[in-house]
């Protein structure tokens, strides 16, 4: 599929800022890009760089003026997006786990699966396979935590929302991912643009590492399962941060925008997955 | 100097297990290892890696047995430990710091930087390098947090210990860490043998990058300086400790030694340290 | 001092509803009620009671009909708010309090004290009397506790605002009160009508118990001190809330007034009295 | 049920210390005092009171000299615990309970139902009257919660608690409250010395009000539920300490003792009851 992303953020400076974006879209073998720009206006050298054991682009460049910034970045990119069939069945296990992903096996800020590890055990202990974990976790989130704007801070985390059970697409994003690890299941958080979210703006999901590959997963419901563009990887949204700032600039625009330009676009949604394994289940 | 250091870890198992050990001494630049061995008894085939982006050496193997599990490190070493000089200035800043250095300057598990910031600012907001600041805040910790034994549990972050005002040396390497980053000062977790340590046991510090170095720091002042060697380092104890577990074997005993054994070995502590400044400050 | 308020609170009711206000201004020895009136509109029986122990007056009545309900109360009171003077010295200690004061020592759901004790005494446990701790909490929350509304919930506690460094005079009053508790000075939370609070709501402070007496503290600054006209008092919020809900209605409105009627009225502001303290001190 | 309790604790003094002991045993329409003592040693002159809207005996005395304590407690009980019988249906509802019980439908310090809320109905949300509530709450922490001596500390709530699944009675008590009070059904915790709880120790339980009535309930089945008796009751352990102190004395022994001295004694235990049921609904 192809897709049109772009994001527009502009600041108010006032002290100088060091910013670390991480807006593009990264290059994976689910992701090509196709062009993209980047332009920090008024012009400031920036540098790119990854960091190291994962995939993430950061731009960094410091301010040293007071007054306006604008940054905006635009892309064309085609995506296969890897979405586990139902029938995927692993006897994937802590002891054969390669090593890069024995990170997404642990607790991490807003993840602490160490803290809701009876908690999943009990409510998802009784599943197979890290499929059906993940499948299951999704349902729950959707079925007992409301999407609400506004019902989450930014130091909210996955047992905050546990309890609360209200929060935004990070926190169900934080939540899956910490019940996910909490049963031996690999999970990361991923950054993304997504088609057509409404209103528009930049969305979390997670991934769960199954027979080797990582597949996405979504609890919100809220765009389809192919319309998303990674923007970014991490153990949780420390990580996976488009903006992380050391100054205090104030945000006075944020606009964000992705669309699918394929005409061929067959929107997958989490109910067409679960309607195409109960057909299975039925055969 | 010349370490000689141990360990031996006995478990009772019931179910298979999978364990992830990290008792391994690593070879840096600072640090020569000498010679070592691994009895894993009964013998069990096991694989080590690192975990990319990092150094730990993990041993990883599954039992499948019921019954007695003996693992054995011994290794003697060589270490020349990076402590910080006190006129070390530095102009460091996030615009500078390489992009291994980024995620030790974010929140983790058990140093939850964001949420501590106000009252790190509060405290140390006054002070003008790195050095300055983590010498502040090792001795804050000194001085405000009880060391206590039993005091606190695997769940304990560094907002608890903040609050309770007791820790063990985990956590006053989680708090530590914690203040270290809400003031933009990257720093990580080590977990090390430790000479003499009174009871003998594994410890943990902390590190605090300056200047393009790691330089080692220890706000519980209960070894010198220069009796520390290096097992593990990480974000904070989630990546840094000595056995993950993938299941519920029953640990009955553990044993650890570690001695300096070069005749020549003179302890550098903290108090030295503070009195050096003092003589230079007084010049 | 004569105040003339009043509030209108609209509901939408789907289920039956249980509705406990406390709306009715209290008659204490400084406070007199010169005329009230309540009406619930359509009329529904209600019953008024006291909790003992307390002086909240408690209005309870179901409905069972869907649609809507208007509660207004207004009243005329006088009051003679009391505000500590400066040289107010004591030697109150837990030996000599009253049985009824004993409950004001001790932490509540929103004021945990006992988390906070370490903190409260390394930041007043210099001072040496309970109006000199009140006043010290007091300062320190106004010059570290930025007011901005929307910043907390209704689960937000004294810990996660001390943390935060945010809050609304809820919050203030709670962090203020868990101080004060921590230091063995006993404090309780007061809800009530305030002249002028811009924007005009129901309005948060506490009060401390020095001599014999309850005097009223306001660490938000944001309304003079005797421009308040109590309603509630309590441990904290979950005491004196002013509806207490069983069942899920939606508000719709919520309008509260209160302004002092009286021609004579002289503010006390926070900076009047500090003025008069520095006053005193020069002589 | 004729019981004979004891309590002897003893205390190193440095500095003055003001003690507030509820060691004795209350007296209500189910609890008869036969005899009992309370000694000081060295003698102090102390007072006793009762905290208004309670009912515990507070003895309150403070100690101005260094060196040792010995407080001693001894009494001869009668008493005819409440136990619900099963069969016990009842529509309380917010609507009349009697002002008296509205605090134990609220918040407190250890027992945040506001935060518990969610979970609560989740949980409990099928179950229809007060006393299969409180069954199946007992019943869900007796076989999640793990009792296990030191797995908690002074600070530990019910979130904490819930969260992970450790805990001892006072824990046990705390959690059960708060899921009833989530749901409803006012709570309230109690301190009593408890028939051959071993090892020997004060003990704490909840009451559950229904129907007119405070109904003993115990989510540990440490003891038989006709085997305790009464020495406290508020809304969690903060009202219903044995000792609240203010000063920093060492406890150097804390002895508890109490026996059935009634031939007749047949314990009733919680399997009982619930065998009882079954026999009941198998009719």
């Amino acid at each position: 599929m192809k897709f049109r992303v772009s994001c527009e953020l502009e600041y108010t400076l006032y002290d100088p800022v060091t910013f670390l974006f991480v807006l593009h879209c990264v290059e994976t073998s689910d992701q090509l890009l196709l062009s993209e720009s980047l332009v920090i206006d008024p012009y400031i050298p920036s540098e790119e760089f990854i960091v190291p054991g994962g995939m993430n682009r950061v731009t960094r460049f410091t301010t040293y003026y007071s007054g306006h910034l604008r940054v905006s970045y635009q892309a064309e990119v085609s995506t296969n997006t890897l979405i586990a069939p139902s029938n995927l069945l692993s006897n994937d296990s802590p002891q054969t786990f390669g090593a890069d992903v024995i990170p997404f096996l642990l607790p991490s800020r807003y993840c602490q699966s160490d803290r809701l590890r009876e908690q999943a055990y009990e409510m998802f202990g009784h599943l197979m396979t890290p499929h059906a974990i993940a499948s299951a976790v999704c349902s729950w989130i959707y079925e007992n935590i409301a999407y609400e704007m506004g019902s989450s801070m930014e130091t909210t985390s996955a047992v905050d929302t546990f309890l609360h059970r209200h929060g935004v697409c990070r926190d169900f994003a934080h939540l899956a991912i910490t019940f996910c690890r909490a049963m031996n299941v690999p999970a990361r958080y991923v950054t993304c643009y997504a088609h057509k979210l409404d209103p528009q703006d930049f969305h979390a999901c997670f991934e769960v590492f199954i027979d080797g590959l990582w597949y996405i997963f979504d609890a919100t419901r809220l765009v389809p399962m192919n319309g998303l563009v990674r923007i970014a990887t991490g153990r949780d949204a420390t990580d996976a941060a488009v903006c992380t700032l050391f100054g205090t600039p104030e945000l006075t625009l944020s606009s964000v925008f992705c669309e699918c330009i394929d005409p061929d676009f067959v929107p997958i949604t989490r109910e067409d997955l679960i309607q195409r394994n109960e057909a299975i289940a039925l055969l």
